[in-house]
């Protein structure tokens, strides 16, 4: 596969988990209704720049994840619908903030809250939905919800600082990106899962390993989600190619970049990018393909896969990890798609 | 009285301050202690950053709330000392932020964290101190403190952010002023009142008593401090001078002085600080004492002072309510003390 040949090689994978998102639809529907009925909840002069942010459906991957863990038969629990907002907004805070260090302009296809409102007030934001998120989730009769949440927001936060700090060092290596994306991805999909499947009545052991399959499927989409930063298509994905690259954050594709092209040759790719020449993405797509940093970033990523399904292994034939294991075989599928082309 | 003439007027207020808080000595003490061990909840790879916020202790005064509104004679209770933590916690969140929006460089006599660190880790450790403030929180057998820390957060912002969006307006007025610091600034205190009333074996009218108190304290406190961002002294303070008025913060004295002197003449003031002329400041206060500023905003001060002891005169004879009634005394004082010099 080159990425000259096939510019948009991720064209299937979103129809693919648009069509397993289809068990979910009316899931979502009262989950964008609960969403939305949130915005009540901000101070009157606030409200349109919360709907702003609440009412812009966007990928529900997490969502997704908090539905499928506690899959149940018969009407979804209003339990499940409030943990998937609980945690929706923290993702939603998280990346509002993440739009004003990455200073993106685009996110799911508009304006960010940084463009469209200023840098001050998508911080603040930020710290208000994460606030309400915290608040929504002190509704559940226990501290359970609260205490998994803030301490995952915390690790998502450290691993956010790590990378910021990491960035701007030359000795960056593969293992401490591992410890980021697990602080930074990894964390939130694992407490989805884990949250999502403490709402069922299965025992403890079925949490903590939906919690386990949270966790690698976390690093393998994050693994995934780097890879689409140059070999992603803006229209499907809805954010600015080559964000992670121009704003240096130091990606495993980029680190294998530079470990076989020298940093000369990368710092060059990427000055190519930032004076807007255009295919400067491609061609480092096609230079990545041809040195078999897409192979390798492939192996890895299906490792992490691997080990998911494996954690879910003994409860695979409760109803909850028939509808992960889908998740799983997606992404699964989405690289094979990426590879055989 | 006249800012030349008496170039530093505050000069005895902290020291009354600092009396009273010998009161608390031994609780500050456990305090420092707790929030130096709770350095150990984070990351490893961040616990610098975050025992450089979390070791410098400031004015306390959130905290000190906290203890009085939850006195009681015999030893400290440790959940006294964990909400006081929190609490502190969540209002050193706040002022790393505020610091990355007021590009201000100084804090407490030293370098801001967006200084030090940068403007992105301090966005992302605003957020680990808030969510590590609200994992603490789940410490607590009920859900009730990350309820109330929780909402009180997301109002904190979302005054915040109407601060923001009206700083930007010509239009300006005292109701919303009124408005943006019962929500930044009187909810805090409220809830540092509030939560530590809980904590007692007082009745819950009582809770409620001192929450109020707290309220109309904090609008007090927020008023004063807006004044000494003209007639503050910046060791004493530990904070830069003027940075309210250089922001484009409109706090209540600029805008009475807008509203005075026109904004022409105002906008003219406000540049001759920015250019660095010497005693820029100076002139102002001199000006505002003149105009009858200073002696407006003492006059609404007290008022709001007045209400908080009347909120609490049921309680009067309550232990923590004698203890809380010290605070306004001194606030009261302090602007005594500026009115009689």
């Amino acid at each position: 596969m080159t990425a000259s040949s096939h510019p948009n090689p991720r064209q299937k994978a979103p129809t693919e988990l648009s069509s397993l998102f289809l068990l979910l639809k009316d899931h979502f529907q009262t989950l964008d209704q609960f969403l939305s009925d949130q915005v009540l909840a901000f101070e009157p002069e606030i409200r349109d720049i919360a709907a702003y942010c609440l009412e812009n459906g966007g990928k529900r991957i997490r969502s997704a994840l908090v539905f499928f863990s506690g899959w149940e038969e018969g009407p979804l629990s209003p339990g499940l619908v409030r943990l998937a907002a609980v945690i929706e907004m923290v993702h939603l805070a998280t990346l509002v903030h993440d739009d004003i260090m990455d200073k993106a302009d685009l996110r799911r296809n508009r304006a960010t809250v940084a463009k469209k409102f200023g840098p001050d007030t998508a911080v603040l934001l930020g710290d208000a939905l994460f606030s309400q998120a915290v608040h929504l989730a002190t509704d559940f009769p226990s501290n359970e919800v609260c205490r998994y949440v803030s301490k995952s927001t915390r690790r998502v936060c450290s691993g956010e600082i790590m990378q910021t700090l990491r960035d701007k060092e030359l000795n960056s290596n593969i293992e401490s990106y591992r410890r980021i994306i697990d602080l930074k991805t990894a964390e939130l999909f694992f407490v989805s899962c884990y949250l999502g499947a403490r709402l069922t009545p299965f025992p403890s052991e079925y949490a903590d390993a939906a919690g386990s399959f949270g966790r690698h499927l976390g690093t393998a989409y994050q693994m995934y989600d780097d890879l689409t930063d140059f070999f992603g298509n803006e229209e499907i994905i809805g954010k600015t190619l080559g964000t992670d690259l121009v704003s240096g954050k130091q990606t495993l594709p980029l680190l294998m970049f530079t470990e076989r092209v020298g940093s000369e040759k990368s710092e060059q790719a990427r000055r190519n990018i930032l004076n807007g020449e255009p295919d400067a993405i491609q061609q480092i797509a096609h230079q990545m393909t041809d040195l078999g940093i897409f192979e390798e970033m492939a192996r890895i990523t299906e490792k992490e896969i691997f080990l998911a399904t494996e954690a879910l292994s003994p409860f695979k034939d409760l109803p909850p990890s028939t509808q992960l294991l889908k998740i799983a075989d997606i992404l699964r599928n989405q690289i094979k798609a990426l590879k055989s082309e």
